[in-house]
């Protein structure tokens, strides 16, 4: 046989579980999209076509669901872990699952009437507005014996109107770009940190928690940085989660730098102070880079943040 | 000539200007993505290619990002005002202009540092986290004489997990529905209200205001409405801004209704008590219904909330 | 009651059904995403939640599945009419109704074999890929008594690279365009005819030939004029249409003027003779019309070729 | 130190390149969306903020247009190429370029008259629709000694009605799904290969021609392949490609399973023979794997079928 199978894997994507928890009159809300990929001994799928050794995707569909109700959605880590420990452990030929779950936040509706009239807020007990910013993400990868845990999140969107520069930079020959000692800087962050929790005999870390204060620490790092490059505010973001949260040895970065340009209003007789910018599309600089705990390997692969 | 022109206009679309205003050390930004649109005295560009009636579409972008300085960026609205009276009354050729804007709400991020040091919040001044939940909109016309002011939002995406329900439905001969007496009831609001201003003469509402009292208006009705339809739901939140907001005559809606079906957990021995939910994208139900003040005249177009 | 209840409608949307008929072994496709929205005697619904005069969503899409089998998919248009008279005519609450259908087009797969060996061509009988260009458009409304047919097509993007000029237009405070006499001119084409076709005694029109030759037109039209504005060409496009098919009445267009500037390369010691472009994003230009047979009424809504 | 910088790379994203070639009156067109990544000896922009070995992705940008005209766009990859081995040797710092390409294939309008009038074909000459279906993709990357060309497509939509099953499938306590006999199998091809053109001294392949006809046995392999599951069916598609193409020594897909679902006719009095299907969005199987030469290394990251 001249061609080969190499890295397979297969399995239901995104599934969009709702779970609801009642307490009471007061209720909570977790709203997961959930990805399973299942890898193992499946070569005879590929070439004869057998599903002797295949479990449906549409049963690995049916698991996330029931295991909402089984298990509930402590947080979506959990939960992954919950869904990879079963599909290695209860079919033999299933050798590696790996689930990954977007998940979007939601918030209580105000239940203080916009009237000022007098109301119970009862109606905030059950009533949510979607929250709309960051998607949270997750990824739990198990073959059996170690764990592999990779948080993140995409599409937060940051901007500093100013200490930000960028000068001192090559010139070649395609040099034309002005220095600039005062600009906006603004990304979308999409960043994934991988936690060194590996082993079931290890405590686990306290995923919500630790998604928080990673955010707040990326959020504050970007604020705080007077900023010489994108590169430079991308790793003070890193170091800060590094530095700062024990339970993570690496971060990666995809940083699109969202370029605002100062319009030339001269034409028109006006100055423009750092006032008026047009907000491009593309093209984009993009900045990538992974910040680590020296003496960590890293494993978050290159390309993950653009996924 | 057997074919003749109907209605036509032109201009310069998606215009993403943002405005900084630097109050000392403490920064304001204004995010919009403006859409001019011209109409008048054009048939013989049509017909014959002449452009001697034509301003550049061009040149509408430059008075957009020329206006942001020139006039600052007080509320959408008042911009739109500004744009549409310059092109009406600058331009003989130029009988009416309508202008649309997108507004992105942006946030300060908290200077608090996440590490609990101290540190001054002196970042917070000039750092931003868009907001990314609704998109604002509006929409200014003017003819010389008269002007339309209508104001909305798009995707404000809304939860109730009970007290809502749906039966004593019509059945023909392709009904299957089940009846529901305790479901989940979803929607991304798409709404535009107009407002009853017309004339340079009136007060001009306050629209900053304006736009926080109707978007509370609406969740807190979505959220306190015990629901036997979308339908009953949609009218509770006209009626509340109709009602509460003087200044507004008309709304109009457009609600998806985001079906969350229970998953059917009996297969696999257990009870699915209004816990988990599949969240689905397609088909879903679209209500749409425009509420009005008694005595109003309906002008907001049929499918404006669609665009 | 200070409020009162407008223009309202409600179905499913995007119902995506997909019909095979099957000639023997050659099988033949229709893919449709098929909306359904119904208004009548329904201000109960809306007042008090009553839904004793609704046939539910869910019902209206069991129709569109049920009719798949029930009558075929022909075409769109006809497929939408069987549709509309259905609901109008059996439910005695719903006055009118409007269907709209996207359609995507499939080719069939060349059944000849890629190395050149002796195959059958059997399997190009089943097997299909998507054509991938324009979405073809339509939308049927009824009211018991009158038809209103509005075909159309969105997404064909096509593009001059040669015989467009832009000059001779108004220069006011705010322009810095130059003159361009020879430029790209290129557009996302997003149009809507209407047939005149409104009564069951007439003959219908042959609705697939008149899509298939209304594209062509266009297409010719776009290519075949030397244009001194995109309006022209716009009037050009439409006036194609209209002298051509007798079936319609009437055109409107939305074109973006998808931007291609010429990029300066002298700062590198390159001369660019109209060879190498910047495709940009945005801002656009936006041109809209309406094109009419002389002596018809308008009814294209101006803001449907937008949807 | 307690943090250490990893892998990193930069550069100017999606840059929109539009190169015409004028043939006497008869154009040609190039459509790319080229991205620059650049990496090398960069770890002061990162820690510092020194931009002193950073050629500005402006710089970047600028050099993709300019090359578009120095060089012309005979390939993807072969402009990929051209820029690759530009930064990695005109820049001591840069030690590793990548150049991502997306390409955009444009058909001429057909230049007969829709009205069957006599007309010279003169306008197909720069008169070009999109082709609109898959995006051809190239990632070229260079290190200064040896080429890596990863070539592929996305979005080429395929649907088989009929010679697909699916049973004989694992059931556990989740597995409620029904075997099929006889059932629609569609998806959205995404595949990368990799050529096995590593060196200067080598003929480079012929890419327009093996674009060609790897997506001609792709497309052959679907519709002749009667599929007991759709990994047997990837398997086809990849052998086809390596036993075919000596140029080539691995392929990796993704491939979701678009399920389309037969609809229950039967509450309707309706028999479904394997005639209407929903199409459904979510959840969708995701069917992943690699095929290679007998004896070649995997170099194809896992995850670069779903960038």
């Amino acid at each position: 046989m001249p061609t080969i199978l190499g890295q397979n894997q297969y399995g239901k994507a995104e599934n969009r579980v709702v779970r609801i928890v009642r307490d009471g009159a007061t209720h909570h809300i977790k709203d997961l999209n959930v990805s399973v990929s299942l890898s193992g001994d499946l070569d005879e799928v590929h070439y004869s076509g057998s599903n002797a050794n295949v479990l449906p995707t549409d049963t690995t569909k049916n698991t996330v669901f029931a295991f909402a109700k089984e298990h509930g959605i402590d947080s979506a880590e959990q939960f992954g872990i919950h869904l990879a420990r079963h599909f290695v452990t209860s079919q033999e030929a299933i050798r590696r699952a790996r689930i990954r779950i977007e998940e979007y936040a939601w918030e209580r509706i105000d239940g203080s009437a916009a009237d000022g009239s007098r109301r119970t807020a009862a109606d905030a007990k059950h009533s949510f507005v979607r929250k709309g910013q960051e998607t949270r993400l997750s990824q739990v990868s198990y073959d059996g014996e170690r764990w592999q845990v990779i948080s993140g999140l995409k599409d937060l969107t940051v901007l500093n109107s100013t200490d930000s520069e960028f000068w001192g930079y090559v010139k070649d020959g395609y040099t034309t770009l002005k220095e600039a000692y005062d600009r906006i800087l603004a990304t979308d962050v999409s960043a994934r940190w991988r936690f060194n929790w590996t082993d079931d005999g290890q405590p686990a870390p306290f995923w919500e928690e630790s998604y928080e204060q990673v955010r707040a620490r990326m959020l504050h790092a970007f604020a705080a940085t007077y900023s010489l490059s994108l590169q430079q505010t991308l790793y003070q973001m890193g170091s800060s989660v590094i530095d700062g949260r024990s339970e993570i040895d690496e971060i990666r970065f995809s940083l699109p730098n969202n370029h605002h340009f100062l319009v030339d209003l001269e034409p028109f007789g006006l100055k423009n102070d750092n006032e008026v910018y047009f907000a491009a599309d593309r093209p984009y600089g993009l900045i990538e880079a992974t910040v680590l705990r020296d003496g960590a390997q890293p494993q978050i692969p290159v390309d993950l943040t653009n996924l």
